[in-house]
């Protein structure tokens, strides 16, 4: 296998685009990471996206970005894993770079979300859980992201002021993220005391609707110190899955899958999680970030509430924990965020991070996931 | 890059499953697939599915597909490029063996269409055009095929009895697959006096909806020629895409993605087309069979017609076109498809084929195609 760096990344704001279509926020974005890498031209794309189909009734969908990037005919392909479509694209065209099958990939990640009602958005997101056995029976992911809650705070003693903890220090970064949906910071009373969604998960627990893209591209890492900017290796990919339907786990408020991608990406890139300067992670909601961090091993099962409480997940703690905003403050186009993770991290790695820049960070990782972690996406990143 | 084969293949019956869900369908596939490569445990998973959001409801297919095989935590991606989702799954699992990341990896392909109504399933295909300026118009696929054919038959003088003739020859064929749909024998005169669906084309020129999924087992070279089936190669993998758009093209009846994506499969095989002995491909419609054959340099363009009528691409012919019975008699799952068409071409070069066996096949070439062709997948396979 052949070494595999980023040379390039690109991301627009997010938010509620009514003036923008799916193809329009594509595009922008894939052109911001063309400029950035210094290319023009590209061997290959890979796009992530949850669900063209039910958001905007249009699938075929990488053909027609291709298309629409005035790149045809260039081989491209459309993934999806749910919420973690943007991570599987990654991780794609990481294979297709290291097999020597493609020199350089355009790997993008988008979702247009907002063109429909809050209904049909709810049921279009609903469909990364399992239709005929929890769909069927009412559930969308607000209930489910609050059954794995209550089974945290039962078991292992987490409070409601640490899950706002986790949406307050999420905003506090993502106030310093000038393309993050919604840039300002939040009060743990402010949490408490917003509208109830689904026991205990609060609005403010939860990632938002969003519209969006973000894109990078590859190359083989040899080629990649030859340009414009300092190369970010991908040094691991894990990807694994687990059962969709939350009924089917041994352990409500464990995420497995999470856990052994990561062991898989860290053993490929040869490093402990300790020797991680930052992390981008899957906080759709309060909950799963504290879960992640967890599964991820950076505190002990149980202890995630506690962590963040003690500030080990601040931007200046022990092990930085979604320094761009996360989804809770970014924003959540669910094709995307796997996509803007890579983004930030190499942003953080480049040290062109503005002033919610990670200081000395040389390694990064990345963990996206989709549904109540019925797959999850790994990937290491290393400055060159 | 690893030299890949293809160890083990499995089809069941196609038609209008309604007694099966989605994932039922596709588990039994998968399952004939391991048991006829002799394997048990695989690394990955890859299925190709066009559009379960809008079919069935269901997102986050590939993680689903692994619990439901009791395959977790394998990796499971999902690819989508409508029509030659299947033919992009193949591609995508190459690619993972070839790069060294996974040995055995299952490519499936899978589509439940008949759970919708028609209306439903006209609207979730069309969503293979371009819905912005192609939907929009009313157009669906029936519509733009029709216009492909009253070009060609003006520009080059194809008639409508030459179309029927395809439909004709591939019901043929389709009379000796037991997993086809419609196994049974079509007349000219059937053809041409079959409802009319959008002139020229009638009802017996079209594919059918169907349900349905095929699956392969890959793995590297070197270890499929110690398993128990002959190891069947994938020598050649190409793709390329076009504007999506029928009306962006500057020949409305030329595949220009097929005629750079089989040239690229092609010259990774280091074959000439006149060295395949059979082929497989997207017969959507009468006119895209003729369409294919053109643009793989089988006939000169505009030759189609008049080759089919010569018995160029009959099962004794020169160059024998879906012995399989094609999307026309064996059916149409769309993301189903392009595996379909592999399973197909090692059963040839297996001579597992039955009665519909080219004798001495050793060379197959399969072609699958999204909407009017805004993508397409070409892979060479060589018996080892």
């Amino acid at each position: 296998m052949r070494d595999v760096a980023i040379i390039g990344v690109g991301m627009t704001k997010w938010g509620e685009l009514w003036d923008k279509s799916l193809r329009t926020i594509f595009t922008e974005t894939a052109l911001l990471a063309l400029a950035d890498a210094g290319v023009d031209k590209i061997d290959s794309m890979v796009v992530g996206c949850m669900s063209s189909g039910l958001f905007v009734g249009q699938e075929h969908l990488a053909s027609l970005l291709a298309d629409s990037l005035g790149r045809i005919p260039v081989p491209a392909a459309r993934v999806e894993s749910a919420c973690s479509s943007g991570g599987l694209a990654l991780r794609q065209g990481f294979m297709e770079v290291a097999s020597g099958m493609s020199d350089i990939v355009l790997v993008g990640g988008v979702e247009k979300m907002t063109d429909v009602t809050g209904c049909e958005a709810t049921f279009a997101l609903g469909t990364a859980a399992d239709q005929e056995y929890e769909g069927y029976h009412g559930l969308t992911f607000p209930g489910l992201y609050a059954m794995m809650a209550v089974d945290h705070m039962h078991r292992h003693g987490t409070t409601r002021e640490q899950l706002a903890l986790v949406a307050v220090k999420n905003h506090d970064n993502g106030s310093r993220n000038p393309l993050a949906q919604f840039p300002f910071k939040i009060t743990v009373e402010g949490v408490l005391n917003s509208v109830l969604v689904a026991d205990p998960l609060r609005i403010l627990d939860c990632s938002p609707i969003t519209d969006g893209a973000a894109a990078v591209v590859l190359a083989p890492a040899e080629l990649a110190r030859k340009m414009k900017k300092p190369a970010v290796r991908i040094t691991g990919s894990g990807q694994a899955t687990d059962t969709i339907a939350l009924s089917s786990r041994r352990d409500l408020s464990w995420l497995e899958s999470t856990h052994l991608a990561a062991a898989k990406a860290l053993a490929m890139a040869g490093r402990k999680v300790q020797d991680i300067h930052l992390f981008e992670v899957h906080d759709c909601f309060t909950i799963a970030e504290i879960m992640v961090t967890e599964a991820l091993g950076l505190v002990e099962k149980g202890r995630g509430g506690k962590a963040v409480e003690e500030g080990l997940t601040a931007r200046g703690g022990r092990f930085p924990v979604n320094p761009s905003g996360g989804l809770k403050a970014k924003g959540h186009p669910v094709g995307a965020t796997g996509v803007a993770q890579a983004v930030e991290i190499v942003k953080q790695l480049r040290g062109e991070a503005g002033d919610r820049q990670i200081k000395g960070a040389r390694l990064g990782l990345a963990q996206n996931m989709g549904g109540t972690g019925g797959s999850s996406v790994v990937h290491v990143f290393e400055a060159d």
